[in-house]
């Protein structure tokens, strides 16, 4: 890997020993009905049935360990508009350690209700990267707790990273795999894992294009900014950072976009045809494939599925807005 | 086993072997919030994610796959309410054999639409056992096809246990295992598995309050027929056949009931927090040690989820007539 990239897979392979007793090992499923969709055998690494229902455990469960004692002491704070959230909250019950969680206001009742369900009340905020950064920095001042940062931290890719070289060993010869992209903690994990295992092996990020700033990054080769936070596919409406930036730059063969309406039937796909309750996020690497004029004829393509809290009382392809 | 039960353990081995390389190794799944709730060490088998959808996929290749050239050479007849149909259609065509299926009228459309989509078009008749055979019966007598017994056949049953027979490798020292009850064909295959690899471990059948033909059975010690037809556990309207009534007699440890809005309650908690799409009838174990007094304290509890095919359009949870 080039001294650009701030994770090397023995990173990622120290993370996994650490956090092995902790997270799932997840399967990884096959569906008939998505091969002959797409002609191609499909393999769904499933970070929907993961601790807390994302692979954000991962991330969250290898940083917190990772934190001396001293650096644990006043306990922990992180920023997030849900999944991250319930799993720092998670890994600091693990380590018997304080979290303040700072969520978007307009976070989804049910991911808000997954840090409750840990035993912690959320700070709620305005739903900008600029509030969050600055709610969580309040606390940190306050307190003098530990920021766990979502994905712009070594730590968390390597912890996220995790879920690609299990991929690696459960499923022999991939040709292509595709992770989502919001932050980019997931897609810089996937990348150094599969580029330094499987350098032939090709990495595409799918990305909303309600939410293309990866997308604009990658073509224009400068960090841009999300220009909007509205794609159903709530947990990828974060920028990305300055680690993972670079790392996306080095590394992807491609950023792919997907609709709304993509995304929504996507997700409905995976319940009807795979059987695997995914949110919209998780989502998204099928939509961007169904989208876009990549050929999967006859390989083996593994999609990471990246999390399965969907609302059942709001299922994306109820929404009549985009039909 | 005593001599009354039609299927010994190395049938199911045999079975399993026969199967192998066509079926799918389902995973099983753990949950925390699942529990939680129960107070145990919960194992989800999920046969949700098996080809077809459900566990009829392994006593239909079973079954077909055992037929000798003379029997298979004019095909295939069955008669179902969805699972078992497309599981045999499906296996009819890996033998490259004509299936004939025969649907209740009332099937569930996503159903009917799984046996079409294997390139078949199902005979509709009656909702009743006796259309169903008589049906049936019919297109013997004019094509000669052989019949593929949804369950009272011990091609069937053998390979309806093999779920059971990879749960036992895939977990250990299982102090509980619950298997739905409709014909009994699942039953009487994890029931002879179980038994005889682990005599110590109980063994519940899990039956709709509304399909108590099984319940009633035991409790009376005589085959009972069913009384209605109208569960939303639509895949077990069946009733108890003369070769699984026997073995549930000798083997089981008791039959539970659940009511209609315990298993829809069931079904939404396994796709909420489990993450797995499960039809009504997959739900029915959850449901039934919801409902009722057995102790499952500190115990590792197997549950077989039978099947995955759920009809989006008409969520169980989404039906007020029972609230």
């Amino acid at each position: 890997m080039p001294d650009v990239v701030p994770v090397q897979v023995d990173d990622i392979r120290l993370a996994h020993n650490r956090i092995a007793e902790h997270v799932r090992r997840t399967p990884v499923v096959t569906c008939s009905a998505l091969d002959r969709q797409l002609d191609a055998r499909v393999f769904l690494k499933c970070e929907n049935l993961q601790v807390t229902g994302s692979f954000k455990a991962r991330g969250a469960c290898n940083f917190i360990l990772s934190l001396s004692e001293d650096q644990a002491r006043a306990g922990v704070v992180t920023h997030s508009s849900g999944n991250h959230a319930a799993a720092v909250a998670w890994a600091a019950g693990l380590r018997g350690i304080s979290a303040s969680i700072v969520m978007p206001a307009d976070s989804r009742p049910n991911k808000i209700q997954a840090v409750r369900n840990q035993g912690i009340e959320p700070v709620l905020c305005e739903p900008t990267p600029e509030s969050r950064q600055a709610t969580a920095q309040k606390i940190i001042d306050q307190t003098g707790g530990f920021l766990v940062h979502p994905y712009n931290d070594a730590r968390t890719i390597a912890g996220q990273g995790t879920a690609a070289l299990e991929l690696l060993e459960q499923v022999s010869d991939l040709d292509v795999v595709i992770a989502p992209v919001g932050g980019g903690g997931l897609l810089s994990g996937t990348l150094i894992a599969v580029k330094s295992l499987r350098p032939a092996t090709q990495v595409f990020a799918a990305e909303p294009a309600l939410a293309d700033d990866a997308y604009r990054s990658w073509r224009s080769g400068e960090l841009q900014p999300p220009l909007r936070f509205d794609t159903i596919a709530d947990g990828l409406r974060t920028p990305l950072g300055s680690l993972t930036f670079p790392v996306l730059m080095q590394l992807v063969d491609g950023v792919l976009l997907a609709s709304e309406r993509g995304i929504a039937d996507a997700n409905r796909m995976l319940l009807d045809d795979a059987k695997l309750v995914v949110e919209p996020s998780g989502a998204v690497p099928l939509a961007a494939v169904m989208e876009n004029d990549i050929d999967l004829r006859g390989r083996r393509v593994g999609l990471i599925l990246s999390g399965g809290n969907l609302d059942l009382d709001n299922l994306p392809w109820s929404d009549a807005s985009w039909t």
